[in-house]
Protein backbone atom coordinates (compact mmCIF):
# COMPACT_ATOMS: atom_id res chain seq x y z
CA UNK A 1 0.00 0.00 0.00
CA UNK A 2 2.80 2.23 0.96
CA UNK A 3 4.01 2.94 -2.94
CA UNK A 4 0.55 3.28 -4.48
CA UNK A 5 -0.86 6.50 -2.59
CA UNK A 6 -0.33 9.73 -3.71
CA UNK A 7 3.02 11.54 -3.17
CA UNK A 8 4.31 11.65 0.64
CA UNK A 9 3.84 14.88 2.69
CA UNK A 10 3.28 13.41 5.65
CA UNK A 11 6.45 11.12 8.05
CA UNK A 12 6.27 7.42 7.14
CA UNK A 13 3.67 6.62 9.91
CA UNK A 14 4.02 2.72 11.68
CA UNK A 15 0.96 1.11 13.12
CA UNK A 16 1.70 -1.44 15.32
CA UNK A 17 -1.52 -4.02 16.02
CA UNK A 18 -1.59 -7.30 16.30
CA UNK A 19 -0.88 -9.61 13.32
CA UNK A 20 -3.55 -12.09 11.64
CA UNK A 21 -5.17 -9.78 9.03
CA UNK A 22 -8.18 -9.26 11.70
CA UNK A 23 -9.53 -5.58 11.60
CA UNK A 24 -9.44 -5.41 15.79
CA UNK A 25 -9.03 -1.75 17.37
CA UNK A 26 -6.26 -0.76 14.27
CA UNK A 27 -9.30 -0.83 12.50
CA UNK A 28 -9.91 2.96 13.42
CA UNK A 29 -6.73 4.15 12.79
CA UNK A 30 -6.53 1.99 9.59
CA UNK A 31 -9.62 3.86 7.82
CA UNK A 32 -8.82 7.16 9.10
CA UNK A 33 -5.42 6.78 7.09
CA UNK A 34 -7.58 5.38 4.08
CA UNK A 35 -9.90 8.00 4.32
CA UNK A 36 -6.85 10.78 4.24
CA UNK A 37 -5.32 8.86 1.39
CA UNK A 38 -1.81 9.00 3.57
CA UNK A 39 0.44 6.28 3.30
CA UNK A 40 1.13 3.93 6.60
CA UNK A 41 3.02 0.46 6.94
CA UNK A 42 0.88 -2.07 8.71
CA UNK A 43 4.16 -3.11 10.84
CA UNK A 44 3.04 -6.68 12.06
CA UNK A 45 0.71 -7.80 8.82
CA UNK A 46 4.10 -6.46 6.82
CA UNK A 47 7.55 -8.03 8.73
CA UNK A 48 7.83 -11.81 8.81
CA UNK A 49 7.97 -11.93 12.54
CA UNK A 50 5.27 -9.65 13.28
CA UNK A 51 3.87 -10.81 16.44
CA UNK A 52 7.01 -10.69 18.17
CA UNK A 53 7.40 -7.17 17.07
CA UNK A 54 3.69 -6.40 18.70
CA UNK A 55 4.65 -8.89 22.49
CA UNK A 56 8.02 -6.98 22.34
CA UNK A 57 6.44 -3.98 22.59
CA UNK A 58 4.00 -4.62 25.47
CA UNK A 59 6.79 -6.74 27.35
CA UNK A 60 5.64 -6.71 30.63
CA UNK A 61 9.57 -6.08 31.81
CA UNK A 62 9.51 -2.48 29.00
CA UNK A 63 9.84 0.64 31.01
CA UNK A 64 9.54 2.34 27.07
CA UNK A 65 11.96 2.40 24.06
CA UNK A 66 14.89 3.58 23.51
CA UNK A 67 13.67 6.94 21.89
CA UNK A 68 12.31 7.74 25.30
CA UNK A 69 8.97 6.85 24.74
CA UNK A 70 6.80 5.76 27.72
CA UNK A 71 5.85 1.72 27.83
CA UNK A 72 3.10 0.73 25.93
CA UNK A 73 -0.29 -1.05 28.05
CA UNK A 74 -1.96 -2.97 24.70
CA UNK A 75 -1.80 -2.33 21.07
CA UNK A 76 -2.98 -0.43 18.57
CA UNK A 77 0.02 1.91 18.77
CA UNK A 78 1.68 4.74 16.40
CA UNK A 79 5.03 5.19 15.60
CA UNK A 80 5.80 8.34 13.52
CA UNK A 81 9.68 8.74 12.87
CA UNK A 82 11.29 12.33 13.61
CA UNK A 83 7.93 13.25 16.11
CA UNK A 84 9.42 12.30 19.41
CA UNK A 85 12.19 13.70 21.63
CA UNK A 86 15.08 15.08 20.63
CA UNK A 87 13.81 14.31 16.75
CA UNK A 88 13.33 10.36 17.60
CA UNK A 89 10.31 8.83 17.03
CA UNK A 90 7.38 9.34 18.72
CA UNK A 91 5.16 6.30 20.10
CA UNK A 92 1.49 6.59 20.53
CA UNK A 93 -0.48 4.03 22.26
CA UNK A 94 -4.74 3.83 22.90
CA UNK A 95 -7.13 4.32 20.44
CA UNK A 96 -8.41 7.70 20.94
CA UNK A 97 -5.15 9.03 21.59
CA UNK A 98 -4.04 7.93 18.16
CA UNK A 99 -7.08 9.14 16.36
CA UNK A 100 -6.85 12.34 17.76
CA UNK A 101 -3.20 13.05 16.98
CA UNK A 102 -3.75 11.97 13.57
CA UNK A 103 -7.39 13.51 13.22
CA UNK A 104 -5.66 17.13 13.49
CA UNK A 105 -2.79 16.06 10.97
CA UNK A 106 -5.25 14.21 8.47
CA UNK A 107 -7.47 16.87 8.32
CA UNK A 108 -10.05 14.53 9.95
CA UNK A 109 -10.39 16.32 13.24
CA UNK A 110 -13.24 18.96 12.74
CA UNK A 111 -12.55 22.64 11.73
CA UNK A 112 -12.57 24.80 15.09
CA UNK A 113 -11.91 23.62 18.56
CA UNK A 114 -15.89 23.12 19.21
CA UNK A 115 -15.64 20.69 16.27
CA UNK A 116 -12.64 19.50 17.63
CA UNK A 117 -14.18 18.37 21.19
CA UNK A 118 -16.99 17.18 19.47
CA UNK A 119 -15.34 14.92 17.00
CA UNK A 120 -13.53 13.39 19.79
CA UNK A 121 -16.64 13.12 22.07
CA UNK A 122 -18.27 10.57 19.30
CA UNK A 123 -15.68 8.64 18.12
CA UNK A 124 -15.13 8.03 22.50
CA UNK A 125 -18.40 7.02 22.54
CA UNK A 126 -18.90 4.54 19.26
CA UNK A 127 -15.33 3.47 21.01
CA UNK A 128 -17.93 1.93 24.27
CA UNK A 129 -20.24 1.06 22.22
CA UNK A 130 -17.35 -0.95 20.49
CA UNK A 131 -16.00 -2.10 24.14
CA UNK A 132 -19.57 -3.11 25.17
CA UNK A 133 -19.56 -5.53 22.16
CA UNK A 134 -17.05 -6.84 22.74
CA UNK A 135 -17.56 -7.81 26.21
CA UNK A 136 -21.08 -9.63 25.23
CA UNK A 137 -18.57 -12.47 24.79
CA UNK A 138 -16.13 -12.15 27.16
CA UNK A 139 -18.38 -10.64 30.27
CA UNK A 140 -16.30 -12.02 32.78
CA UNK A 141 -12.63 -12.35 31.81
CA UNK A 142 -11.11 -11.02 28.57
CA UNK A 143 -8.16 -13.77 28.15
CA UNK A 144 -10.76 -17.27 29.01
CA UNK A 145 -12.12 -18.45 25.97
CA UNK A 146 -15.67 -17.53 25.15
CA UNK A 147 -17.43 -20.83 25.86
CA UNK A 148 -16.26 -20.73 29.48
CA UNK A 149 -18.35 -17.53 30.21
CA UNK A 150 -21.09 -18.74 27.80
CA UNK A 151 -24.03 -18.66 29.91
CA UNK A 152 -22.86 -15.12 31.24
CA UNK A 153 -22.26 -14.28 27.66
CA UNK A 154 -26.12 -14.80 26.62
CA UNK A 155 -27.49 -12.21 29.71
CA UNK A 156 -24.92 -9.87 28.50
CA UNK A 157 -25.57 -9.83 24.97
CA UNK A 158 -29.40 -9.72 25.79
CA UNK A 159 -29.00 -6.18 27.55
CA UNK A 160 -26.68 -5.63 25.09
CA UNK A 161 -29.62 -6.29 22.16
CA UNK A 162 -32.39 -4.90 23.94
CA UNK A 163 -31.13 -1.91 26.29
CA UNK A 164 -27.51 -0.66 24.96
CA UNK A 165 -27.96 -1.02 21.41
CA UNK A 166 -31.07 1.43 21.14
CA UNK A 167 -29.73 3.57 22.88
CA UNK A 168 -26.36 4.11 21.39
CA UNK A 169 -27.85 3.99 18.14
CA UNK A 170 -30.32 6.46 18.89
CA UNK A 171 -27.79 8.55 20.30
CA UNK A 172 -25.96 9.00 16.91
CA UNK A 173 -29.18 9.12 15.01
CA UNK A 174 -30.00 12.59 17.05
CA UNK A 175 -26.60 13.46 16.59
CA UNK A 176 -26.38 13.50 12.98
CA UNK A 177 -30.30 15.10 12.86
CA UNK A 178 -28.94 18.09 15.04
CA UNK A 179 -26.06 18.46 12.71
CA UNK A 180 -28.65 18.04 9.74
CA UNK A 181 -28.37 21.55 7.62
CA UNK A 182 -24.33 21.26 7.63
CA UNK A 183 -23.85 17.46 7.75
CA UNK A 184 -27.12 16.45 5.46
CA UNK A 185 -26.97 13.23 7.41
CA UNK A 186 -23.58 12.27 5.85
CA UNK A 187 -21.66 13.71 8.88
CA UNK A 188 -21.99 13.88 12.27
CA UNK A 189 -19.69 16.86 13.20
CA UNK A 190 -19.65 20.06 10.31
CA UNK A 191 -19.71 19.32 6.84
CA UNK A 192 -16.87 16.76 6.15
CA UNK A 193 -15.59 13.44 6.97
CA UNK A 194 -14.11 13.25 10.25
CA UNK A 195 -12.64 10.17 12.33
CA UNK A 196 -15.91 10.32 14.33
CA UNK A 197 -17.85 9.35 11.09
CA UNK A 198 -15.22 6.57 10.11
CA UNK A 199 -14.96 5.39 13.84
CA UNK A 200 -19.01 4.94 14.20
CA UNK A 201 -19.36 3.85 10.42
CA UNK A 202 -17.02 0.58 11.15
CA UNK A 203 -18.72 0.10 14.76
CA UNK A 204 -22.16 -0.10 12.67
CA UNK A 205 -20.33 -2.56 10.17
CA UNK A 206 -19.11 -4.70 13.00
CA UNK A 207 -22.41 -4.97 14.87
CA UNK A 208 -24.21 -6.03 11.61
CA UNK A 209 -21.66 -8.98 11.32
CA UNK A 210 -21.92 -9.80 15.51
CA UNK A 211 -25.50 -9.39 15.58
CA UNK A 212 -27.38 -9.23 12.07
CA UNK A 213 -30.75 -10.51 13.39
CA UNK A 214 -30.88 -7.39 15.61
CA UNK A 215 -29.28 -4.79 13.38
CA UNK A 216 -31.69 -6.34 10.66
CA UNK A 217 -34.49 -5.81 12.33
CA UNK A 218 -33.54 -2.36 14.39
CA UNK A 219 -32.05 -0.94 11.30
CA UNK A 220 -35.24 1.26 10.64
CA UNK A 221 -35.97 2.48 13.56
CA UNK A 222 -32.66 4.69 12.60
CA UNK A 223 -33.09 5.90 9.12
CA UNK A 224 -30.17 8.59 9.21
CA UNK A 225 -28.18 6.92 10.49
CA UNK A 226 -28.29 3.36 8.64
CA UNK A 227 -29.90 4.80 4.74
CA UNK A 228 -28.02 8.46 4.90
CA UNK A 229 -24.92 8.12 7.06
CA UNK A 230 -23.76 4.62 6.73
CA UNK A 231 -24.13 4.31 2.67
CA UNK A 232 -22.61 7.80 2.46
CA UNK A 233 -19.38 6.74 4.69
CA UNK A 234 -19.06 4.11 2.57
CA UNK A 235 -19.41 5.54 -0.67
CA UNK A 236 -16.61 8.37 -0.51
CA UNK A 237 -14.48 7.70 -2.69
CA UNK A 238 -11.09 6.82 -1.02
CA UNK A 239 -12.74 4.30 1.98
CA UNK A 240 -14.74 2.51 -1.23
CA UNK A 241 -11.55 1.56 -2.74
CA UNK A 242 -10.00 0.55 0.93
CA UNK A 243 -13.25 -1.26 1.76
CA UNK A 244 -12.90 -3.65 -1.46
CA UNK A 245 -9.45 -4.07 -1.57
CA UNK A 246 -7.48 -6.80 0.53
CA UNK A 247 -6.12 -3.81 2.62
CA UNK A 248 -9.98 -4.48 4.43
CA UNK A 249 -9.70 -7.61 6.57
CA UNK A 250 -13.07 -9.51 7.24
CA UNK A 251 -14.27 -9.89 10.89
CA UNK A 252 -13.90 -13.14 12.36
CA UNK A 253 -12.81 -13.95 16.02
CA UNK A 254 -12.10 -10.78 17.29
CA UNK A 255 -14.13 -7.53 18.69
CA UNK A 256 -17.07 -8.69 16.36
CA UNK A 257 -18.11 -12.52 16.58
CA UNK A 258 -20.85 -13.90 15.07
CA UNK A 259 -22.48 -17.01 17.49
CA UNK A 260 -26.30 -17.20 16.76
CA UNK A 261 -26.67 -18.02 20.32
CA UNK A 262 -26.04 -14.18 21.19
CA UNK A 263 -27.87 -12.16 18.16
CA UNK A 264 -32.01 -11.66 18.74
CA UNK A 265 -33.55 -15.51 18.66
CA UNK B 1 -15.73 27.38 45.94
CA UNK B 2 -16.35 29.84 42.80
CA UNK B 3 -15.58 33.05 45.48
CA UNK B 4 -12.83 31.67 47.17
CA UNK B 5 -10.50 30.81 44.54
CA UNK B 6 -7.66 33.32 42.90
CA UNK B 7 -9.01 36.04 40.64
CA UNK B 8 -10.16 34.55 37.37
CA UNK B 9 -8.43 34.32 34.46
CA UNK B 10 -10.82 31.93 32.58
CA UNK B 11 -14.17 31.59 31.60
CA UNK B 12 -16.50 30.72 33.92
CA UNK B 13 -16.07 26.66 33.75
CA UNK B 14 -19.40 24.78 34.54
CA UNK B 15 -19.36 20.90 34.95
CA UNK B 16 -22.77 19.23 34.64
CA UNK B 17 -22.34 15.54 36.27
CA UNK B 18 -25.22 13.40 38.42
CA UNK B 19 -26.27 15.69 41.80
CA UNK B 20 -26.23 13.77 45.37
CA UNK B 21 -22.41 14.61 45.83
CA UNK B 22 -20.17 11.80 44.80
CA UNK B 23 -17.45 11.13 43.00
CA UNK B 24 -18.02 9.19 39.84
CA UNK B 25 -16.75 10.68 36.57
CA UNK B 26 -17.31 14.09 37.60
CA UNK B 27 -14.66 13.66 40.24
CA UNK B 28 -11.74 13.21 37.19
CA UNK B 29 -12.71 17.00 35.83
CA UNK B 30 -12.94 18.57 39.75
CA UNK B 31 -9.43 17.25 40.07
CA UNK B 32 -8.19 18.78 37.26
CA UNK B 33 -9.60 22.47 37.93
CA UNK B 34 -8.55 22.35 41.77
CA UNK B 35 -5.45 20.99 40.84
CA UNK B 36 -4.77 24.36 38.94
CA UNK B 37 -6.40 26.52 41.28
CA UNK B 38 -9.07 27.05 38.79
CA UNK B 39 -12.67 28.23 39.86
CA UNK B 40 -16.06 26.22 38.78
CA UNK B 41 -19.23 25.37 39.15
CA UNK B 42 -20.60 21.91 40.07
CA UNK B 43 -23.88 22.76 38.51
CA UNK B 44 -26.11 19.99 39.54
CA UNK B 45 -25.04 20.27 43.62
CA UNK B 46 -25.54 23.80 43.78
CA UNK B 47 -28.97 24.54 41.79
CA UNK B 48 -31.89 23.48 43.75
CA UNK B 49 -33.14 21.61 40.49
CA UNK B 50 -29.86 20.04 39.79
CA UNK B 51 -31.28 16.57 38.73
CA UNK B 52 -33.35 18.17 36.41
CA UNK B 53 -30.69 20.13 34.43
CA UNK B 54 -28.85 16.95 34.39
CA UNK B 55 -31.77 14.95 32.64
CA UNK B 56 -32.72 17.89 30.42
CA UNK B 57 -29.41 17.50 29.03
CA UNK B 58 -29.13 13.42 28.41
CA UNK B 59 -32.79 13.58 27.28
CA UNK B 60 -33.76 10.62 24.78
CA UNK B 61 -35.16 13.22 22.69
CA UNK B 62 -32.38 16.06 22.66
CA UNK B 63 -30.87 16.74 19.20
CA UNK B 64 -28.67 19.27 20.61
CA UNK B 65 -29.11 22.83 22.74
CA UNK B 66 -29.86 26.20 21.50
CA UNK B 67 -26.25 26.97 21.55
CA UNK B 68 -25.47 24.44 18.41
CA UNK B 69 -24.17 22.26 20.62
CA UNK B 70 -25.04 18.33 19.67
CA UNK B 71 -26.69 16.17 22.18
CA UNK B 72 -25.11 15.09 25.38
CA UNK B 73 -24.41 10.77 25.97
CA UNK B 74 -24.30 10.74 29.44
CA UNK B 75 -22.83 13.05 32.14
CA UNK B 76 -20.00 14.12 32.83
CA UNK B 77 -20.41 17.74 30.54
CA UNK B 78 -18.26 21.02 30.65
CA UNK B 79 -20.02 24.25 29.35
CA UNK B 80 -17.63 27.30 28.34
CA UNK B 81 -19.31 30.42 28.19
CA UNK B 82 -18.13 32.30 25.05
CA UNK B 83 -15.76 29.33 23.32
CA UNK B 84 -18.58 27.56 21.60
CA UNK B 85 -20.35 28.36 17.59
CA UNK B 86 -20.49 32.21 16.95
CA UNK B 87 -19.56 33.26 20.25
CA UNK B 88 -22.25 31.38 22.38
CA UNK B 89 -21.47 28.23 25.30
CA UNK B 90 -19.37 25.33 24.16
CA UNK B 91 -20.57 21.85 25.74
CA UNK B 92 -18.10 18.99 25.53
CA UNK B 93 -19.31 15.51 26.98
CA UNK B 94 -16.96 12.58 27.19
CA UNK B 95 -14.41 12.38 30.54
CA UNK B 96 -11.42 12.09 28.31
CA UNK B 97 -12.73 14.50 25.50
CA UNK B 98 -13.21 17.07 28.57
CA UNK B 99 -9.66 16.28 30.23
CA UNK B 100 -8.08 16.49 26.94
CA UNK B 101 -9.36 20.40 26.58
CA UNK B 102 -9.12 21.61 29.79
CA UNK B 103 -5.67 20.02 30.11
CA UNK B 104 -4.18 22.52 27.45
CA UNK B 105 -5.91 25.10 29.35
CA UNK B 106 -4.96 24.26 32.70
CA UNK B 107 -1.12 23.48 32.20
CA UNK B 108 -1.83 19.86 33.05
CA UNK B 109 -1.68 18.59 29.49
CA UNK B 110 2.46 17.76 29.17
CA UNK B 111 4.84 20.07 27.74
CA UNK B 112 4.97 19.19 24.26
CA UNK B 113 3.24 17.56 21.43
CA UNK B 114 5.13 13.92 22.47
CA UNK B 115 4.00 14.88 25.80
CA UNK B 116 0.41 15.69 25.48
CA UNK B 117 -0.22 12.10 23.69
CA UNK B 118 1.29 10.26 26.14
CA UNK B 119 -0.52 12.54 28.64
CA UNK B 120 -3.97 11.61 27.03
CA UNK B 121 -2.69 8.38 26.70
CA UNK B 122 -2.26 7.47 30.01
CA UNK B 123 -5.40 9.14 31.00
CA UNK B 124 -6.91 6.51 28.63
CA UNK B 125 -5.46 3.72 30.45
CA UNK B 126 -6.49 4.55 33.92
CA UNK B 127 -10.46 5.35 32.99
CA UNK B 128 -10.29 1.92 31.34
CA UNK B 129 -9.45 0.47 34.67
CA UNK B 130 -11.91 3.01 36.00
CA UNK B 131 -14.55 1.15 33.94
CA UNK B 132 -13.30 -2.67 34.43
CA UNK B 133 -13.41 -1.36 38.08
CA UNK B 134 -17.03 -0.43 37.66
CA UNK B 135 -18.29 -3.78 36.09
CA UNK B 136 -17.06 -5.81 39.03
CA UNK B 137 -20.64 -5.20 40.28
CA UNK B 138 -22.23 -4.47 37.09
CA UNK B 139 -20.81 -7.41 34.61
CA UNK B 140 -24.16 -7.88 33.13
CA UNK B 141 -26.40 -4.63 32.95
CA UNK B 142 -25.52 -1.50 34.13
CA UNK B 143 -29.06 -0.62 34.69
CA UNK B 144 -29.96 -3.08 37.37
CA UNK B 145 -29.16 -4.12 40.53
CA UNK B 146 -25.94 -5.32 41.94
CA UNK B 147 -27.75 -7.89 43.21
CA UNK B 148 -29.57 -9.50 40.38
CA UNK B 149 -26.32 -9.75 38.86
CA UNK B 150 -23.97 -10.91 42.22
CA UNK B 151 -23.17 -14.11 41.04
CA UNK B 152 -21.57 -12.83 38.10
CA UNK B 153 -19.95 -10.18 39.67
CA UNK B 154 -18.15 -12.45 41.82
CA UNK B 155 -16.43 -14.56 39.10
CA UNK B 156 -15.88 -10.51 37.48
CA UNK B 157 -14.64 -9.13 40.69
CA UNK B 158 -12.24 -12.39 41.22
CA UNK B 159 -10.86 -11.97 37.99
CA UNK B 160 -10.54 -8.02 38.08
CA UNK B 161 -8.39 -8.81 41.58
CA UNK B 162 -6.05 -11.65 40.05
CA UNK B 163 -5.47 -10.40 36.62
CA UNK B 164 -6.28 -6.76 35.59
CA UNK B 165 -5.45 -5.37 39.00
CA UNK B 166 -2.01 -6.23 38.83
CA UNK B 167 -1.38 -5.85 34.91
CA UNK B 168 -2.69 -2.28 35.34
CA UNK B 169 -0.71 -1.21 38.29
CA UNK B 170 2.44 -3.21 37.24
CA UNK B 171 2.04 -0.86 33.85
CA UNK B 172 1.87 2.27 36.11
CA UNK B 173 4.57 1.15 37.92
CA UNK B 174 6.42 0.70 35.01
CA UNK B 175 5.67 3.92 33.51
CA UNK B 176 6.78 5.96 36.53
CA UNK B 177 10.39 4.40 36.30
CA UNK B 178 10.31 5.00 32.50
CA UNK B 179 10.06 8.73 34.10
CA UNK B 180 12.05 8.68 37.01
CA UNK B 181 14.95 10.46 35.61
CA UNK B 182 12.35 13.41 35.27
CA UNK B 183 9.42 12.79 37.28
CA UNK B 184 11.32 11.47 40.56
CA UNK B 185 8.75 8.95 40.90
CA UNK B 186 6.18 11.60 41.05
CA UNK B 187 5.04 12.52 37.45
CA UNK B 188 3.97 10.19 34.74
CA UNK B 189 5.09 12.05 32.28
CA UNK B 190 8.16 14.99 32.27
CA UNK B 191 8.29 17.15 35.29
CA UNK B 192 5.21 18.36 36.26
CA UNK B 193 1.48 17.30 37.41
CA UNK B 194 -0.60 16.57 35.06
CA UNK B 195 -4.17 15.22 34.32
CA UNK B 196 -2.56 11.40 33.83
CA UNK B 197 -1.23 11.83 37.56
CA UNK B 198 -4.50 13.06 38.68
CA UNK B 199 -6.87 10.36 36.96
CA UNK B 200 -4.74 7.66 38.13
CA UNK B 201 -4.25 9.26 41.85
CA UNK B 202 -8.05 9.01 41.79
CA UNK B 203 -8.38 5.46 40.56
CA UNK B 204 -6.21 3.88 43.35
CA UNK B 205 -7.61 6.02 45.39
CA UNK B 206 -11.18 4.43 44.32
CA UNK B 207 -9.54 1.07 44.48
CA UNK B 208 -8.41 0.62 47.84
CA UNK B 209 -11.86 2.04 49.00
CA UNK B 210 -13.69 -0.69 47.17
CA UNK B 211 -10.97 -3.47 47.61
CA UNK B 212 -8.85 -2.75 50.51
CA UNK B 213 -7.98 -6.01 51.61
CA UNK B 214 -6.44 -7.18 47.60
CA UNK B 215 -4.84 -3.01 47.40
CA UNK B 216 -3.34 -3.43 51.19
CA UNK B 217 -1.84 -6.48 50.07
CA UNK B 218 -0.98 -5.70 46.85
CA UNK B 219 0.36 -2.08 47.61
CA UNK B 220 4.35 -3.46 48.07
CA UNK B 221 4.20 -4.89 44.49
CA UNK B 222 4.11 -1.15 43.47
CA UNK B 223 6.48 1.14 45.40
CA UNK B 224 6.72 3.93 42.93
CA UNK B 225 3.18 4.00 42.43
CA UNK B 226 2.05 3.73 46.29
CA UNK B 227 4.77 4.81 48.12
CA UNK B 228 6.16 7.74 46.01
CA UNK B 229 3.47 8.78 43.23
CA UNK B 230 0.38 8.36 45.40
CA UNK B 231 2.13 10.41 48.24
CA UNK B 232 3.24 12.77 46.27
CA UNK B 233 0.10 13.51 44.44
CA UNK B 234 -2.15 14.03 47.48
CA UNK B 235 0.60 16.22 48.85
CA UNK B 236 0.40 18.79 46.03
CA UNK B 237 -0.63 21.87 47.86
CA UNK B 238 -3.96 22.37 46.22
CA UNK B 239 -4.94 18.90 45.99
CA UNK B 240 -4.42 18.72 49.61
CA UNK B 241 -6.55 21.46 50.84
CA UNK B 242 -9.52 20.22 48.09
CA UNK B 243 -9.33 16.65 49.25
CA UNK B 244 -9.46 17.38 52.87
CA UNK B 245 -12.33 20.03 51.94
CA UNK B 246 -16.20 19.23 51.91
CA UNK B 247 -15.86 19.85 48.06
CA UNK B 248 -14.24 16.54 47.77
CA UNK B 249 -17.12 13.45 48.76
CA UNK B 250 -17.18 10.64 49.42
CA UNK B 251 -17.58 6.77 47.95
CA UNK B 252 -20.46 5.32 48.20
CA UNK B 253 -22.94 3.61 45.90
CA UNK B 254 -21.36 4.79 42.79
CA UNK B 255 -17.87 3.17 40.36
CA UNK B 256 -16.25 2.56 43.89
CA UNK B 257 -18.26 0.60 45.88
CA UNK B 258 -17.20 -1.89 49.12
CA UNK B 259 -18.79 -4.97 49.06
CA UNK B 260 -16.81 -7.34 51.42
CA UNK B 261 -17.54 -10.44 49.03
CA UNK B 262 -16.02 -8.81 46.24
CA UNK B 263 -12.45 -8.33 47.94
CA UNK B 264 -9.91 -10.46 48.54
CA UNK B 265 -11.30 -13.17 50.69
Amino acid sequence: MSSSKKARTHPQYELLYWPGKMPGRGEFIRLVFEAAGVSYRDVSNEEENGMKIILDMISPESTGDSDSNPPVFAPPALRIPGEGKDGKALLIYQTPSILSYLGDRLGLAGEDEAEKAWVLSHALTALDLNNEAHDTHHPIAVAEFYEDQKEESLKKAKNFREVRIPKFLGFFERVLKGNEKQGEGKYLVGSKLSFADTTVWHVLNGLQFAFPKELGSRKKEFPTLFETFYQSVQEQSRLKEYLASDRRFPFSQGIYRYYPELDRQ
